[in-house]
């Protein structure tokens, strides 16, 4: 394929190492030690790891070259394993794609658009009216931008990704496949016989500069006004971010985590895979949620909290702890009832 | 961008209310409490949320005429905020976008499909034979229709949505971007090596009127015979039904919920955001499972469940409470045992 | 619409089998004995659920000849319930689509790209340069597959997913629609005042023979080397799989469960939905994890596990059971109190 094949020895002679123990197979690529097979390059950085070693199917591991210890794959002995695993890794990666600057003949370009200068725009991308691209944006095959949408300047919309119209984009923006930015928020009004009317969402999303936005992300646009991304937010795959949400500043949010309408993550928080969180609530600056945990009230600044409602993560894991321990609980008071009902003989 | 520009003096002019307090900047946009920045309007229409306004970054807040209490921001008195905040969200809202019927000249249109009056297909929109199209539906730009589909009149297809073969959707169906309706349903033969073998999934899904599924959903086909959403159902973003589900009429289905193979969830049930249910349970009408609930047996009607295992909501709490008194009773048995062994010195 | 309508008294006589008890309106499809509304036929293939025959909602159900219970439908008794129903659901299953070989006049194709014998190229699809498509493939509308990606033979990727540069398919792998195989990692360098950098993902998918990934899946690219999935996976929708992740032979993956960066997931091991696994961990060969359950350590072979944090099922089981008791022994403890009193009373 796309990827070069060396073999111990060779990569050896490359990396400036000395090899130790045979492997003649060719290597082609590089992984952990965890996960490695025998066509793999690893490397041991840390001696806290060095019982992988015992059980490690890499090819070959890179380790320092003083390093002693049981191992089954070959070694190679290098000065620095860290830098020589980076300069593997460079061996091993496929070429960059380059995207040269230019409009596809398939894209279909709306009216009053504007494209900076040296933008790239890709096969088959609908492009609606009066949207503004900024300089030296990339936007891959298959992105649909809606009406209006306003991107900075250097941002990479990902094959697939949809912007709704309005939404508005700050510079160095990566949108990634199938994203969708925009989308109506989950807003009814219910009548007395419990159905549901369409509360119209009239608002936008803004977002910051420097924002990473994983796969298959859904960004609500507001119900009115905005639904806030802020700068240097960085959001895994999967995550939902409901109407009126506001993300400041830095904060992360891991895949799959669900935010509900309105509510307010402070800067630098970090949301963990799978969290919840409840509607109108502050997540406060600094913040940490356990992965999964689930948001029920307001989260203080700095604060690392975990679980289902979520609590103060030593006081949730005193709580597992404590639950663990209930058998043991459970046979002391039934020793103590034993205990007391023969004193109360004896008393008798 | 695309929205207003106003001074606090000039907002409260056009709501016919009065400024109180100094505020120059421009006003662009309009928020809750909690969210608002200094470009933004915002409002007071429950005395509750008094408080928030001592800590609001609004720009300016609409609260009643004879409104008093602590503030930061500038006020706008008005008589009805809650009228008046309409009135801005109106005044600050992008322009709706209007589509014109007709087809565009990058669509594809397969085979003997019919396309109703006033419809609208956009851009690289693809439709495969057979497919009907109602009146006046709109197909944004990307969407994919499978063979011999078919859509009710007012459908409403957001880009990226993709609807399977033999799809049957009703009247006023609205389908957000990137959702997939009709992908196979997860099941397999398995032999005694482990080894899996795909089931075939014949049968298809079902929508009925008035139906609103978010972006990125899932709604897999049935094994055979139909997977099944009925009227009025409402459906957030990254929502799983597994094949062969039926969710019955007004049900609510919140953001990353996942619903297993052939499960009925009953007239308006409501599934909070992120709750599982396993395979072939019922949930109830007018049911409600709390937000991360995971439900492993059936839901009697009108019962509320929280939890994972799902149980009655009182009950969990119950548990939650004990839970969080458990270093409490370790302390009090802990004491008992002291004060019996005292007791057992006593006696002996 | 594209099923078949027949009344019980035709599907008997189709069917070989005897009508026992009225109803004359057409059956159109098959489903399932709680799913069943007034035009579905139905069975019962096990006597456990001949309960399910006083409430199911179905036309009509197959039955074996010799039955006997109270039922609300009409009946058809037949040899063997399960077979006739197989034929039933043929009959009532529309018609599969066929796809043509051939790559349609809206696809666009890259330079050096090999496409197989008798491959299938679908409308709008997007074939970036130096692509290798295998025989029999089929590449479905709005598909986008990036540079250098390379397929095996008899590949189905469904409309709209997204193959991005590099990522290498084995044979007979089905990707379900918006599926997502070689985005970005989610991975960055933090400076001290908490803003990130990103780290760049060099790396590739590889995907083995024989694997089925459900609709809106996304696997993330290696930060260098490989995320690995193996022969025979399966995954269903909604799923994430991070950097770096290597899910081996026949493991099968559950709606909504992520996968942690570098985390191994072991031959034949099931994770059931809506599971989380974090970084950097082994999940052992043949283990199972619980729905919801949330690893956070290594699960060791054929193991299974629930809860969050996971934990072996047992111990989870009891656990669970213990919290349920609670009440109960917070009301014995305080009886324990009282009659202690008494005796230290007695005692002085």
């Amino acid at each position: 394929m796309s990827t070069a094949s060396k073999t111990p020895r060779e990569l050896a002679a490359i990396l400036g190492g000395e090899l130790d123990g045979e492997h003649d197979a060719p290597i082609t690529s590089v992984a952990g030690l965890r996960e490695a097979g025998p066509s793999d390059l690893s490397f041991l950085n840390n001696t806290k790891y060095a019982k992988l070693l015992k059980e490690t199917r890499a090819g070959a591991v890179l380790v320092a070259a003083s390093w002693e210890g049981e191992h089954r794959s070959a070694l190679i002995r290098v000065e620095n394993p860290d830098a020589a695993f980076a300069k593997a890794t460079e061996l091993f990666r496929p070429a960059p794609v380059r995207r040269l600057p230019g409009t596809a003949a398939s894209a279909v370009i709306g009216r009053d658009v504007v494209i900076g200068k040296d933008a790239h725009i890709g096969e088959n991308v609908v492009i609606a009216d009066g949207v503004h691209i900024g300089d030296r944006c990339e936007i891959h095959p298959g992105v649909v931008i809606g009406e209006k949408a306003a991107l900075g300047s250097d941002v990479v919309l990902h094959a697939g990704a949809v912007l709704r119209e309005h939404v508005i984009l700050g510079d160095r923006v990566i949108i990634h496949n199938n994203a969708v930015i925009g989308s109506d928020g989950f807003g009814y009004s219910v009548d007395a016989a419990g159905v549901r009317t369409k509360v119209p969402q009239v608002g936008i999303v803004r977002i910051g500069d420097d924002v990473e936005i994983g796969a298959c992300v859904c960004v609500d646009r507001a119900r009115f006004g905005e639904t806030r991304i802020g700068n240097g937010v960085k959001i895994d795959n999967l995550v939902q971010i409901a109407h009126n949400v506001v993300v400041q500043d830095h904060a992360v949010i891991v895949s799959q985590t669900g935010i509900s309408g309105s509510s307010v993550v402070g800067r630098h928080a970090i949301l963990a895979g799978q969290v919840g969180v409840a509607g109108h609530l502050t997540i406060g600056e600094h913040a940490v949620v356990g992965a999964q945990g689930g948001v029920t009230k307001d989260v203080p600044p700095k604060t690392y909290v975990w679980g289902t409602p979520a609590q103060p993560f030593e006081q949730y894991s005193k709580s597992l702890a404590h639950v663990s321990r209930l058998p043991k609980l459970q046979q002391k008071v039934a020793a103590l009832e034993a205990r007391i009902a023969q004193l109360e003989n004896a008393e008798s």
